[in-house]
């Protein structure tokens, strides 16, 4: 029988894993977040209030439950925040305790989220064998420290162990201050979106794709690092105006609003080798569906909270 | 004015360390050790116990000291075992402790110890900022693991960071079973030094050498990782012949009775360009020298454990 306790579950990627569990068939689903409940509708999961900072905690918690596969995407991820803050020092430790627990309980297989700014910034392709994983950020050196440690170890702590580096997902759920939320949030609002000008090309990702990719690779005996992207790359203004296209506000997008972030590269995309080869996994959701897909969800959420806020007037 | 803590001073390196700050004037020396005491004669130095696994000994050894300077030699060390054990995980661990505490407690410079085998083991020189940082070992993991957090949030923690990768360090004061102590030890002893046939050459560096290399990067601005070695690949079968003859006992050398471990390169030598540029530095002790040095060191040591056992037994 397998048991997966997912980490980070209360979050953006969270919510969407619990729902890919449930598509791919794992029926036995644990959770644990810093805001137990918050699951979009999966069933059968199981909310569990545990601090990962807290090593007894966690040890007590993997006792209990015995979970046979572990799925770790708790992190700091605040926008403006995550990169430099020296939180991620702290998801370093919690993360070594995870696994060590994990191990000591009996688990089989750990998966790992981590990112592509795990690599050394530079032009075109990312592939995990060859492009130098020199991270320029703090997060990136905290996320890339770990996958060291979970790949390093598992042999010795008897478990199979991956580490999924997304690139960049977007949708339902995000930060209300990431990307495309912030584009859509602003147009709903008959606001001006404040951009770059948009010309670099990213590796953009929709957030059940990438939770689909965790999914399976969860279930597979792959072992090391795997880039997690759609391996297409598109034009930053490309995403915007196509939010602008949809809701039909071209005018409030601002492009060249915002400086560009000094040393970023203007081409990054995944090289997906390993993914559609050893996973035979490939991205379903093309970009004018994620869109339509992540509009539909901040229009509801405008409308729940205009609603919410009308109860608050009376 | 400077104060600098040495965790780990009571292990190899650490011995030498204390005697290396003592020769470039530092005056006011803290040193940590699970052993304390052992500071083979270094003046001036103030011991201290606290367990570097314990975050609020560390913290309250932080704020009571205020160190200015940290030079962070403490690992797990045991031969056959450091490579593997998951041990390496627990000082992973203390070392994200030991910098945030310093940081916090006011410090300045933070220099820890790393080892060659952070790298991808490959054919050849290597080089801080061209060789892929993909290490074969669990112990060469956990090392690049502290070193990515050490060396990516300095800036975050407002210290300065720097990081010594250390090739092969031999000399008075390492552990009895690693290869020129076996070897000097065995001969001293009239028994054969089994060996491998040694044709594989290494980047010895005689370990007072090691110690003043880290004392003069600890004294210096440079960041980073930084390769600390002599330069100078000597094959395996040089030193312990070099033993054999200043022994007078090559008779008992036994090369090819060990199996080489597989897949360790024939050359590894560390690219010396940042240690000569960036600090011009350069090692003084050359291979003839420092034989000689540890034959003199473990004949004192059996002469020391023969006059122990000679009590004993009366």
């Amino acid at each position: 029988m397998k048991r997966v306790l997912v980490t980070g579950a209360g979050g953006f990627l969270g919510a969407h894993t619990l729902a890919a569990l449930a598509a791919r068939g794992w029926s036995d689903v644990h959770a644990v977040s810093r805001t137990p409940g918050r699951s979009s509708g999966a069933t059968r999961v199981t909310w569990h209030a545990c601090d990962l900072f807290d090593p007894a905690a966690v040890g007590a918690l993997m006792r209990s439950l015995k979970p046979t596969h572990v799925l770790h995407l708790a992190w700091c991820t605040t926008p403006g925040e995550f990169r430099t803050s020296s939180e991620n020092l702290r998801w370093v430790a919690a993360g070594i305790t995870l696994i060590e627990e994990f191990a000591r309980a009996g688990g089989r297989r750990f998966v790992g989220a981590g990112t592509c700014a795990e690599y050394e910034w530079k032009e075109g392709a990312y592939a995990e064998e060859s492009t130098p994983l020199r991270p320029q950020t703090p997060y990136g050196a905290a996320k890339h420290a770990l996958e060291s440690l979970v790949n390093g170890f598992g042999g010795q702590l008897g478990i199979s162990t991956a580490w999924g580096r997304i690139f960049f997902p977007y949708g339902p759920h995000e930060h209300p201050e990431r990307l495309t939320a912030y584009v859509i949030r602003s147009l709903l609002a008959g606001e001006p979106a404040l951009c770059t000008s948009g010309e670099q090309r990213r590796d953009f990702i929709y957030a059940s794709d990438v939770a689909d990719a965790f999914t399976v690779l969860l279930d597979s005996g792959l072992p090391g690092a795997v880039n997690i992207g759609s391996g297409e790359p598109v034009q930053v203004r490309s995403v915007v105006t196509e939010i602008g296209a949809q809701l039909g506000r071209e005018e409030l997008i601002r492009l060249g609003a915002r400086a560009h972030v000094a040393g970023e590269p203007e081409l990054m995309v995944a090289d997906l080798r390993l993914l559609r080869e050893g996973l035979g996994w490939h991205a379903k959701v093309n970009l004018r569906e994620g869109i339509a897909k992540s509009i539909e969800y901040w229009r509801n959420d405008a409308a729940v909270r205009h609603a919410t806020d009308a109860r608050a007037m009376r």
